[in-house]
């Protein structure tokens, strides 16, 4: 607790000299003010985040939490639970869609185990680099959730020690030099439990925030939706208290995707937000500490109807509409393209005065 | 118009053996089927277009068009009509945004001039290298457009010579060996040719697909569609004959972009479509050679309410939303990363098979 303490304590609030030095530069430049739209409010918010204008983020990593579900036997999912686990092992082989778009964007792709049902790669603390892959990351509150149909998914210690694990592997990484950082996820039964967390601290209804993750058919979706009632009215989790939402109905790498945020915050680097799950992740840190999300830049808008409902709880608007709904951190590694973008933009182009460019209102000489 | 008669007759259609072959790849591959979205929908186009599964698009080239037009002195834009002349020398100098962003995926600048009223690097036609810019090519079909307002913006000759200037353009490039094409356009005015072009074209009130481009205000706006209103009266252009909408109300870049998609479809070379300016060309495109717009991907959806429109009517989908307004390719370059990335996931991603992962269904067992 006292980890997690210390990290709300640490954020601060974003530089708001630089974000105006950085706006003053935009609108020197050779463009019509505004005309690049998201590219110009990146750049900003890094400035805000980063205290610099333009800088240049070339230190990549993607964090992806993975974490077992007992509401999977639920049949909430169209995939069988062992898949959280054969993944991971193909993440470390570098053979997922994560990997081969962190690979394209120069970045590094680290996989913490807060919660995988099987074993991986001696169930030890510590990291073990993968072959062309991911490296692995072992830090495990438990062996998967409880199934939150029949009580509790996690203990309060539990769910405090999640976001401890995300805040420990986010610090490792920008310790080592990571200047920018993706949340990732995977996790079998995870949609659910995201579904379920956010109708939570969100007050909506299940049906309204509950979509097809990795792709149930309709009676899927009716059940899921039916599943999550059922956690919810067996738990009564209370909205006020983030920590009981997360035990209740949460899972360990959505807690671990909230400490990797906050940590994020408390160093100023800036955390490029994934999927659905991630922007779960998300809405709990800013439970947890409100205006952390001024240091997350969200990426795409999935194909998961609470993505949207999420992502307007914190204030940020997804780039990319790409209809993705794979998780893992795919959205947030392809977005950190466009935030490099918005950092050379302001680096790079040239100023009206520079290039001899007339600015507006001349046609009226 | 031999040129442009040959050219359209070269125009095949997209291989359905590649792209279900494609289709099948990305279903073995370790991710829910779909869960990729519009990657696997570019993936699955951009087979159709080459014939190859994943292929490896590195030589990349953002072709900008750049022309004047007469009713820029109808006070329908924010800006001067010099700065289409300056610009052209900022890009260049690459001082301009799409240098910056094409810098950054690796993308060559080729800026046509085809109707700048400027005289720039010695109005000949040909090929200047640009400091480290872009590469200048004038192949100019006059000094600007004339006011469409008091009659024709261009003669039918001179339509075709403009949509003949964007074919020789690409069809160059690819000849020096670009195996991917982004539009781009620059033209102080070319806000109000689109939205004539496109009311003219699609049947559209010009209120319901005009802007306010560089960034008029209200009484801009205003003013902007009166004068389309005036020009479309004053032309009466042929909804059904292309080349008379391109010469009543049109513009030299926007039928230069319209020959470049039909060029690169001749080659079978995939042609990412900038913003509204360059949509427009591709419906031009389209009109001329339905069917063509199969070889185009889009790139982003701008702030202009005629831009979707656009896209509508040549069944194209953007996949980023940043609210960019400023034309010169600099959405199209930054869709080039997602084409790359398509591709890359096509390549570089496990099976279920090679990966040792459970495939769905799992969970009833």
């Amino acid at each position: 607790m006292d980890e997690l303490r210390n990290t709300l304590e640490r954020i601060g609030s974003p530089d708001a000299g630089a974000m105006e030095a950085c706006r003053r530069r935009l609108d020197s430049l050779t463009k019509p003010p505004g005309s690049l739209g998201m590219l110009e409010d990146i750049a900003i918010r890094v400035a805000g985040i980063t205290g610099e204008i333009g800088p240049s983020l070339r230190n990549k990593v993607v964090l992806v939490m993975a974490g077992d579900h007992g509401v999977a036997a639920r049949g909430v999912s169209a995939y069988p639970r062992e898949v959280t686990g054969q993944m991971v092992l193909n993440f470390m082989r570098g053979g997922a869609a994560v990997n081969v778009l962190a690979r394209q964007v120069g970045a590094r792709v680290v996989v913490t185990d807060v919660g995988v049902a099987a074993d991986l790669a001696a169930d030890r603390r510590g990291t073990v680099p993968g072959v062309a892959g991911a490296a692995l990351r072992v830090d495990k509150c438990g062996k998967g959730t409880r199934d939150m149909t029949q009580g509790p998914a996690m203990t309060r210690e539990e769910a405090i020690a999640c976001i401890e694990a995300g805040i420990r592997t986010c610090l490792a990484e920008i310790g080592r030099g990571a200047d920018i950082v993706a949340t990732g996820d995977m996790g079998i039964g995870n949609t659910t439990a995201s579904a379920a967390m956010l109708s939570a601290l969100g007050g909506f209804q299940p049906a309204e925030v509950t979509g097809r993750g990795t792709g149930v058919d309709d009676e899927g979706l009716r059940r899921k939706v039916a599943v999550i009632e059922r956690a919810l009215g067996a738990n009564r989790p209370d909205p006020s208290d983030p920590l009981d939402v997360l035990s209740k109905v949460g899972g360990f790498e959505i807690g671990a995707i909230a400490g990797a945020i906050l940590a994020a915050a408390t160093q100023r680097v800036p955390v490029i937000v994934d999927g659905f799950i991630s922007a779960v992740g998300a809405v709990l840190a800013e439970s947890l500490r409100p205006g952390v999300s001024e240091f997350a830049i969200a990426s795409h808008l999935s194909e998961e109807p609470g993505h949207a409902a999420a992502l307007r709880m914190i204030g940020l608007e997804p780039a990319l509409r790409m209809r993705m709904r794979l998780g893992e951190g795919t959205g947030a590694v392809l977005a950190m393209w466009l935030v490099e973008a918005a950092c050379r933009i302001v680096r790079e182009m040239s100023t009206f005065a520079d290039a001899g460019v007339s600015r507006a209102g001349g046609w009226t000489r």
